[in-house]
């Protein structure tokens, strides 16, 4: 569980719907080799996210950076998981006893993929993240409790996200089509040329399982004509006051509470960052807006290392965030435990 | 081809997504049986509506009719089916033949539901119908050409339809839940008692192939709480709007046009129509509203009654209304050939 630089080890796993990344680091947060990546996505079946595939990537991948580390037992291991809110029951249930038994971890945190991207943004410090890119949510705390706007999917919410902006862009485009009200001719012209006839664009867009990725990939096109366009400008702007309201609903409402925003959308560029910086200042203008100080991996690594040294700094919640410390199943032999166990 | 009570008969077909309805009656319109109704969705594939699905449900249908009111060949038969102008093109190819064949019918319409929705609505006249259910459409006719407006489906478009009204009732409701602005308590207590809990609400929307009728299944909550609800009121005065927006779009925009809604939003009652009145009236001023005289199937019945009797007296679109007057394949036997060829 040490490393020839000396000091104890610790794992951070993120997994999402473009598969995992498994890193390990020293407990105080130097790096010890470069991450493990695999573009396998865990399964999803009737129990919901699959530990056995999980654990299928992750055990070899982790014992490989082990060996080369040259470290034992990871002094804490922290897996950020997306669904981990509504999926994540098989996760809790067989991960603890699985990972003291294969790994020796017996200090273990399993949080939604927001908490890991909370955390890798800002810290352990009170505040709000924006994760936007073909969804929207927004994950706050005050340090003694969560809060938690939106992600409620594209056709419940997101509202301001990728799949929001380019499902708008697309109906505004075939508003002009039909002649109704609020349409543009210039997000008609651009559909045609991404998409096609427009007679065509349901058959396009209703059969496809990434319907929501389909649609964010009309976000650039809204974001590009914005400059001479009322109607694309307008539908950023909106974009960008949803987004600001659902910080705000997350954000501790006093003190100097932290402010990032995180995801593909603000590579939108000036069309849409401009708007959002107005509006972020009006919902909240109390918040200090600050640049992500890492992703939902470094916040994995971020939260392994807080929980070897040890208790979370950061409120538990039955779905978003379970720390397990010690475990019936842990093998007796010394040499494969933690160096301080519970 | 003739009924006791004399006179030719002609054919009326509907194809919808809950199965094929067909009538036989007089030409001059006069009713000869109760219509054949089966429950099976003619099935779509790779080459969209299949014709050879539709023909084996329907050819039987018609000889049994054509039987028992003791009539020969149909003058004329007009089918108007549900994805016709983009899913129509196996019909179109193969319906003319086989039909002259296995019927002796030698007069044909292929019209989009919408068409024949029109016919049913305000037969042969210029205005403008909104068939506004689940989904919402508007098509027009000045009788030179025609003008659809929406129909898009539930996330490009169908503004103000039954899945419009559900879905922002719904996002109301995770707005109160999430503590964002524009949220709707009422809502939220209704998407409870209906869906259960919010966290929940995702997972029973998102997998379901249905998921537009799962969202309109909602809209008589949104009709049910408008009364003390401002946040419900607007969402339908909203859907008021988009749905006279689309029937503005599609009218003529002169004379005095005919204006019928049909469809299941109406059943919302007064919480929908008092808004929809107002918004009519507002957008278009000109048009006269009127009730539907009868359903698509009466407007296939029409259709082919026009067919039967000489040119239609409504414009013809490639997609959207299509008749076939003759065909090389018409088998010689005089006793099963209309009474006026070509």
């Amino acid at each position: 569980m040490t490393v020839p630089g000396g000091g104890a080890v610790v794992v951070g796993v993120d997994s999402g719907g473009s598969g995992i990344r498994v890193a390990v680091a020293r407990a105080d947060g130097g790096t010890v080799a470069e991450p493990f990546v695999s573009r396998e996505p865990v399964r999803t079946g009737d129990r919901g996210i699959e530990a056995r595939h999980l654990l299928e990537q992750l055990v070899p991948a982790v014992r490989r950076l082990l060996a080369e580390a040259g470290a034992g037992a990871p002094a804490a291991l922290a897996l950020g998981a997306a669904g981990m809110a509504t999926l994540g029951d098989d996760l809790r249930a067989e991960l603890p006893a699985a990972l003291a038994r294969e790994l020796g971890v017996s200090r273990l945190a399993l949080a939604a993929d927001a908490v890991t991207g909370y955390t890798g943004a800002l810290g352990f410090r009170p505040g709000a993240v924006v994760a936007a890119g073909t969804g929207l949510i927004a994950l706050g705390t005050d340090l003694s409790g969560w809060r938690r706007a939106d992600g409620w999917g594209h056709l419940l919410g997101d509202c301001g996200s990728g799949a929001w902006i380019g499902r708008a862009g697309l109906e505004a485009a075939l508003r002009a089509h039909d002649g109704r009200p609020g349409g543009s001719a210039a997000l008609l012209r651009r559909a045609e040329e991404v998409f096609g006839p427009v007679a065509e664009l349901p058959g396009r867009i209703y059969p496809r399982a990434d319907r929501a990725a389909v649609l964010a990939s009309f976000a650039p096109e809204v974001a590009g004509c914005a400059g001479g366009d009322p109607v694309a400008a307008e539908v950023l702007r909106a974009a960008a006051r949803h987004l600001a309201e659902s910080a705000a609903a997350v954000c501790p409402p006093s003190g100097q509470p932290r402010l990032a925003v995180t995801g593909g959308l603000l590579k939108l560029g000036e069309a849409f960052t401009a708007p959002l910086a107005q509006e972020l200042t009006r919902c909240l203008p109390h918040a200090r807006r600050t640049t992500a100080e890492g992703d939902p991996l470094h916040g994995a690594v971020r939260l392994a290392g807080a929980l070897a040294a040890g208790p979370l700094p950061l409120p538990q919640d039955p779905r978003l965030l379970r720390v397990t410390v010690g475990s019936g199943t842990l093998p007796g032999t010394a040499g494969n435990r933690p160096s301080a166990p519970p």
